[in-house]
């Protein structure tokens, strides 16, 4: 595959530039039957939006998803599903001079090593406007986890240096914050925070956190399609994802086996159970039934007002300082695009799985 | 596919547990014209051969390699080239026990449930063994890889909370010490964290680095097979890996744009460089020229000596110690294995980047 | 993958239904630098349109592409194009009795079976507009191929018990008939069997021929990825065939290997030609130099006004006669769509091949 | 994919040459819980086996099967079931002379095209005993199938000019003849007319055809992996066949609509069935519930007594004659080649079929 689709049953596949026609993606392997309106997709999309609080560009994007295919009086079909979202905010501003060198951070440079020369009108293909397929596909799987009774949470675990307690883990702040943080006085914190960075000209970055709850045992293929392997990807195939982390992830590396073993025990319904989760929900890359618990780390936007050394399209060095309407941080508006990625790979292995049994496949065929 | 085959163009499938018959690997896609002896990969699968060290399972493996296919009068053939181990150390010691419950840390639980049953032998499929499918192909990989001026090399990044130091760092170190660390300083302290570990009859974790130099740039595919995801799921495919990060990796998450940003600047050669590598050598998930740098977090061994709780298979609650041949770390021994995930991971990536350009591909074909 | 998408390094994703809004694909792994406008795809598309001859169905479609991603400036930039035609001829006839019963020769009864029900407007995805996204992106593949020298022609070779001779094929003939046979004789003679066919009320099948000139030896992948193999899955994932054969195909199995072997000789330039070409341009399923020739079998359309014996959703046997815009035969029209994925075939191999030696690779990384 | 993996849930990659250490394939994604041992394979091997009648090479392979992953107390464990047969036939004859030319009719000249050389004893990876990779793993898809009341049935269609008669038809003649011909007077006939082609040092072709019975309606997906497509492929990746066709096939190119329609019918059972089966089982590329039939056309055998004209390594016009233990015919041991391709790809497509609706994939998990 050239990279733009992603999944073994339900696949995605994604395309479309920031300044191009629109943005889009075709969903294929979506089982049929799933109830299915644009709304379902836009309230993902929206969450994406930027223009929300001061933290995010005022640039104003519509995002209006149309559904072209695969549903049928409201119903998936089983064939696939198109989904497309018009660029409407092109502005005519001049990118000649975008065009003419590499942005310190950005693809600039790869892309023309790569393909010779780039769309150099606000970031082509590596510009955030590409998760708009992923979200609107994410959409789609996560409405069909929950009719199988599964849900993906994710939110900003941390900006900056400013992280969230557990003592006050709140999911239902996120929406109360600019953040997206579930703990409202790390919020605040972090608002603070980024005020300051707005005014040095400068970004940063942070941690996006992810609980997907009611993941039934058995779900991740050994050796290479693991559940925690296949979320690697998923997760760091986000645009400015520079880490990944499960269950203790980096920290386990610090810990003693016997702090870092789950024990199992026996539930009050005679099922089996698990006392803590420093795996994070994967045992040999298998889901275990317990909450899968994951992380993923954001670089600062590299986009600053702030002046930076760079060197343009002659090979001359030159010194500049990256104008335009860019977000300070994209945690709060990345933690969608996480739980639509962590949606997407799970459903795909949640379907694969279904085959990993004979007896099963028995039943299921009626013979 | 069902897990156990990795890649586009150049292609693996491993196969085989741990008291099975053998272990091995089928790599598919290996260009014609390699010289290549089995004297070429067991130099790797010694790297990761048990009872090097004191710290590493007395149990002896000999681990001898055979190419059954693939080689022709020493040149590979661009043929699929399948490589085996037999298995020829299995004591006849009774498994029924731990067949008959469920080990804290391990896959035991999760296979039972995703198949039913499960091969109790060792670890069946789960066991660290499989890593030998790996290191056999990884050896070809990296051997073509140096062909192409390309050379990837991992080693121990910590122990525990034992670190390397940036200023004492030395790879030849590396072979001189039980830790494969690059860092005489710190192994001597890893190495006594390590007897600490072993005398509580615990076990620990550690963090492995590994550096690619040489990649050109332009290699990793928008916008799902970024290099730095498809290095994410090799890495995190790898049995006790619980995180990944590339370059400064979860630093980045707390860093400001100002610094996290690479400055370019012209060469004496003309060519194009970056002042810093913060990026660690991809800019949108393609490769910039720089070294490739990354790291993964492994857990702790899960085997332990230390009782723990758990459950058996008719459900009850119960106390076990798990006996046998078991490292306290996996991590020296899991260096060659990262080194090998990477070098087949970004040898398979630059294949498809040949294809990006018409030019290059006019010029290819004489047109 | 779920079945809409095909191919390895060229991938297409096709999308899209009869009656929805649309129809389109994304053409992924393109490379960057081909000179691209929707009129080098329209021209494609307008040889598949209805409507051009007596024996096309009068039904108007316009079938107007639209480059939604993927070029830039008027050169495409290595990232996916997609392609999109709306459906504007949608009648507001009443499907309802059609959606009651199934068609005989139709998918209806299948994907009921399949999916649990259907869009039953118009064929939903199995109807022949689905091969719009074939076409458009066939259109691409076939222009890159133009650049490497690469010509892919198919035109009608049979219709019903009609065949065109050898000693009159003149491919310049094929746009001056309604049929599309490089022989007007022939041509004459099967459009007045198509006359008779719907006299009766009736229709009919034929077979399609292709010519791929200009492919270099050496494409193709043993052992499952035969060019053979490949294209046999590409020409029969089109809806009305039934059958596939390259070079003497079925006739090779009544040939002596004495006949059906072609002698290599020794050609003026030096290097090795075939003095026939029984084998159709593979040997061992890679492309030995020659012309690439290759046929397919196309049933009559299913849609009779005929009266038919069929059962509906409730289980009854009925009598049905289908009305509706259909063409007598779809032969003619379904020329454009075998070269079309002759085309995406040959191009995604083609690169494919770039890789299976080791001095051709380091010759194009210069090392 | 470098070509020699196939399938998506159920995967086989396949290894090994004509004179190398041995053969073998790696069957991923086998469900666990069946019952498997090396005889259920043996027994297939031996049908494919040489020297088993007067028109088989008298050349002696012993094919002994090996299980050397998978498999626990006799169960499949749902890993990779790795299997290999160790060639021991290899005779120290000197193959220097094939070496040196290019056979008539083999991949000699495409092999050294692509690859810049070529193992050149006994036909390497191009040779016939590549098919034991198939037929080893098809024995255990066929064993699956046979749990799920899935039966796979190839045999000897035609022989050269000679058809079997449908009247004729009895399957248990297949194994009282030479040819594997489930119809006694013309397996006589056949054997008669092998006879003359031998004394003439000549080789000739045939058909195999294959029925499939007890698989359920709903198996294949559109567009691009329809099971006749999938079926097509897999059919046509070996090596010698030249066609593919299902059911009526070529013929239906010449048939009119109102014949070629299979109509529907209230079965006593309630269930719909088909009054013919001109469609071969399928329809829009969906299992329909009726038997599904195909047919591969062979061409004869390419290595021959009879004096050819070729061209050597130096580029050389000379003649050649192949001495060797060759068949005169490679239909009847292709047979269960055939079959076994049939029995991978439904079985394949059969399991990925299990998520095209969401009501069953609710059921499956109990929700």
């Amino acid at each position: 595959m050239a990279g733009s689709t992603l999944g073994t049953l339900l696949s995605v596949t994604t395309w479309g530039e920031s300044h191009g026609r629109g943005i889009g993606v075709v969903i294929d392997g979506c089982p049929a039957g799933l109830s299915l309106a644009e709304q379902d997709i836009q309230i993902y999309l929206n969450r994406r939006k930027p223009g929300q609080s001061r933290f995010t560009t005022p640039r104003k994007e519509d995002d209006t998803v149309e559904i072209l295919s695969g549903v049928f009086e409201g119903m998936t079909t089983g064939t696939p599903i198109s989904l497309m979202v018009r660029n409407t905010s092109q502005r005519s501003r001049d990118y000649r001079e975008i065009a003419s060198y590499y942005r310190p951070g950005h693809a600039d440079y790869t892309y023309d090593r790569k393909y010779g020369f780039r769309d150099y009108t606000g970031g082509g293909r590596s510009s955030g406007r590409e998760t708009i397929g992923r979200v609107a596909a994410g959409a789609v799987a996560a409405k069909l986890l929950q009719e199988l009774g599964i849900t993906v949470n994710a939110y900003t675990r941390s900006i900056g240096p400013v992280t969230i307690h557990p003592d006050r883990f709140d999911l239902s702040q996120m929406e109360k914050n600019a953040v997206n943080m579930p703990d409202a006085e790390a919020a605040a914190l972090a608002e603070a925070y980024l005020d300051q960075c707005r005014e040095r000209q400068d970004s940063c970055g942070g941690v996006v956190e992810c609980v997907i709850s009611g993941l039934p045992a058995g779900v991740g293929e050994p050796c290479f399609d693991k559940l925690s392997a296949c979320l690697a990807k998923g997760i760091c195939s986000i645009g400015a994802v520079k880490g990944f982390e499960i269950g203790d992830g980096f920290r386990s590396a610090e810990a003693f086996g016997s702090d870092n073993n789950d024990a199992f025990y026996r539930k009050e319904d005679g099922s089996i159970g698990k006392r803590t989760n420093h795996s994070g929900g994967v045992l040999g890359g298998i889901s275990d039934g317990s909450d899968l618990i994951f992380r993923a780390a954001f670089k600062p936007t590299p986009s600053i007002l702030t002046e930076q050394q760079t060197v343009n399209r002659e090979g001359e060095e030159i010194t500049v300082s990256i104008k335009g309407r860019h977000d300070p941080i994209i945690v709060p508006r990345a933690v969608v695009v996480v739980e639509c990625m962590a949606a997407l790979t799970v459903l795909d292995l949640l379907m694969v799985s279904m085959t990993s049994r004979l007896d099963r496949i028995k039943d299921f065929f009626g013979v």
